[in-house]
């Protein structure tokens, strides 16, 4: 049997995801698919659109069998830990083959990659070091060094997003030394950092997020562009008089917590580095929005992305002892089940007996603490919308989505 | 010269303060007036329906020559602290007469009590700890330890608000072997725990922020009850789309940070004992609003005031290491002028000299954490307000209000 793993955001399930789904499917003769995706703050350090409940939902419509979570102290972290995390689930899932969009398209390029870094570690770090020295962000020092040591024609382009994801999937699933077979798809009709929507059918999540969030447009005006079951849960979403989340919506709760903050404690935080406490301090009396305020922390030496998720750890408070430990793990705390259909439930019930980690439904299951951040996280994404407050305990008590495919419903 | 001294919140100035205002400087022969006042979080715990600076207007529209702010750490206090702080700020001022409202109106009462209570300590202290081992709270043991020790006919009732904060003035001027002289003045028209607006001009200020908070009165229906300068005021504050402060507008940021925080980081608050840190973040994740979450919290033991309080601390992330040294001092830490009159600023000039703290007039003048707290609790109570967010500097360079009371007429 063929179960195939895709690791995802779904923020939202798009076009391009569900023809990523199909080709996939088809690349890998998969008899059952399996997603690990982002709870409610993601890779690039933003609140997720709607409730990773939500999503789940737009997934398991697009196709997905089974939507396990990956906790936010793998989400909201750069390529390399993200990577790690997701991939470590995705084997304890069983999972035989891992397909990713990448730009590069040709999974060879990713193995040499790989391969040639393991055997070119030392120069490549005395590279990076002098790249950074010079002031550059670390993502940039990595594709700059790499292109510098290696001075090959069939290299890899380091500076796409995707590749540098699939790049890091790739190496992780080597150094596990797991049996994953592993597969790419050449990304089609959006790159990830459009911004505008285009004119095939097929837009990037960032371009949609702008519509959404910018342009304010509903979820009707981008319906040519997603499948109708996004349609459907966006649609949801916003009748209950709740607006999509952006950081915005936060932004207020980062004033009160940066300013009543002490330095010390907020160097406590996780990667609050090299005096980036003053600058928060200094930075958000002055800012008036969030968007003032990011442009104003902004230096060449962090990346945006970099800073948001410093920004993600303040919001939920986690600290450089929290996060220390779990990190340090090879094996996932755990198994978090956000939904499925009759094929994943029967996958579910199949691998049981081989997961060498819990497997959790419920989260009262559990008192593990990188769950109760989950769920803290879960919290405090929705805390922003009135309607959600008396909803703390539901997220506690919150069951998998279940779908039957054939009938095309959600039951409970 | 006469200078009266008046300890005072002003939340808002009401018709019952000028009438005790006017008494008072009958009563002490008064050449001026000076009024300490608790900045923008007060004795009981709540966010001030206005900032410090309207209420200072307030105040000397209605007659106040000098106003100087009670900092954040002696104000959001029980009325021993409260009294200490603000006492010795008076006594700073070189103010020679202090004159309070209370519930009994006899000085003697008060110099009694407090004299009785220094000879009877060790006998009152007991009779406390038993009355608080049955599980009342602190005010309500006192008073009754009072009543069963001094078992006499001519006891000052320490159940009245007033009456305790006096018995504490006293106790803090006879203490500090302050030359002060004391006076009271019986409250009339209203109590201070009275909640409904009665029929003749006076009400307190409970009943007329239960007007404007919860039954939404505008300004000018409570206009019976307040001088011009009030009226004006708030008038003016409302206008701007800014709804009067309460600690509905605070909720969410302290669901945000109970949640946040862990227990540990909780204890650390200042008035945070015997395990409110577990109680806390229990009752936050059921509650739906601020007064919910308060009703859910209060047990015999604890006063809704004390918890307040300790919410207003933790809005401010006020620690028991941080309030630990400024209130072990026998002195404030610098006094600090909110707004004056002509008279007010000859006053000052006069006294510079005999003033053994520094004068603030400009935050920026000082590093003083006391000072630095202050600010942060001016921010951090305007944040709620959309058009307040590009104001954190202006708490910063905001200098003393003057006012001409010739022509009726601040100027800068």
């Amino acid at each position: 049997m063929n179960v195939l793993g895709l690791i995802v955001e779904y923020n939202p399930f798009h076009n391009g995801h569900f023809y990523h789904l199909e080709q996939s499917v088809r690349k890998t003769k998969a008899d059952i698919t399996v997603a690990v995706m982002s709870g409610d703050f993601l890779q690039r350090g933003e609140p997720a659109l709607v409730s990773k409940w939500n999503r789940t939902r737009m997934a398991l419509k697009g196709g997905v069998d089974l939507v396990v979570e990956l906790p936010y102290i793998y989400a909201a972290q750069k390529a390399e830990i993200f990577a790690d995390g997701a991939v470590s689930i995705l084997d304890q899932l069983s999972v035989t083959d891992i397909c990713f969009g990448s730009e590069s398209g040709e999974i060879e390029d990713f193995i040499q990659a790989v391969e040639w870094e393991e055997l070119n570690k030392n120069k490549l770090d005395i590279e990076i070091q002098k790249q950074l020295k010079s002031g550059k962000s670390y993502p940039r020092a990595f594709s700059d060094a790499f292109k510098a040591v290696k001075n090959s024609e069939t290299i890899l382009d380091l500076k796409q997003p995707n590749n540098i994801l699939g790049f890091h999937y790739i190496k992780s699933i080597i150094n596990n030394h797991s049996s994953i077979r592993m597969h790419t798809i050449k990304r089609t009709g959006a790159h990830y950092h459009d911004q505008d929507i285009s004119h095939s059918r097929i837009a990037s999540a960032t371009a949609l997020r702008k519509e959404l969030l910018l342009n304010r447009a509903s979820p009707r005006e981008i319906s040519e562009f997603i499948p109708p079951g996004t349609l459907e849960e966006l649609t949801e979403y916003s009748a209950d008089n709740r607006s999509l989340h952006s950081w915005d919506n936060y932004y207020s709760f980062l004033q009160h917590k940066i300013m009543s903050d002490t330095e010390d404690e907020l160097r406590e935080i996780y990667e609050c580095e090299e005096g980036l406490e003053y600058r928060l301090k200094k930075c958000i009396v002055h800012s008036s929005s969030f968007e003032d305020f990011l442009s104003r922390l902004k230096t060449k030496r962090y990346t945006r992305t970099r800073l948001q998720r410093l920004l993600v750890h303040i919001y939920l408070n986690s600290t450089k002892n929290f996060m220390k430990q779990p990190l340090s793990q090879p094996f996932p705390p755990y198994v978090r089940v956000l939904g499925m259909s009759q094929k994943g439930r029967s996958l579910l019930s199949h691998i049981k007996k081989t997961l060498s980690v819990p497997l959790i439904t419920k989260a009262s299951q559990s008192e593990d603490p990188v769950l109760k951040k989950d769920i803290l996280a879960s919290r405090l994404h929705g805390m922003v919308h009135h309607s959600s407050r008396n909803s703390f305990m539901d997220e506690y008590k919150a069951v998998p989505v279940q779908y039957d495919r054939d009938l095309d419903k959600f039951f409970t």
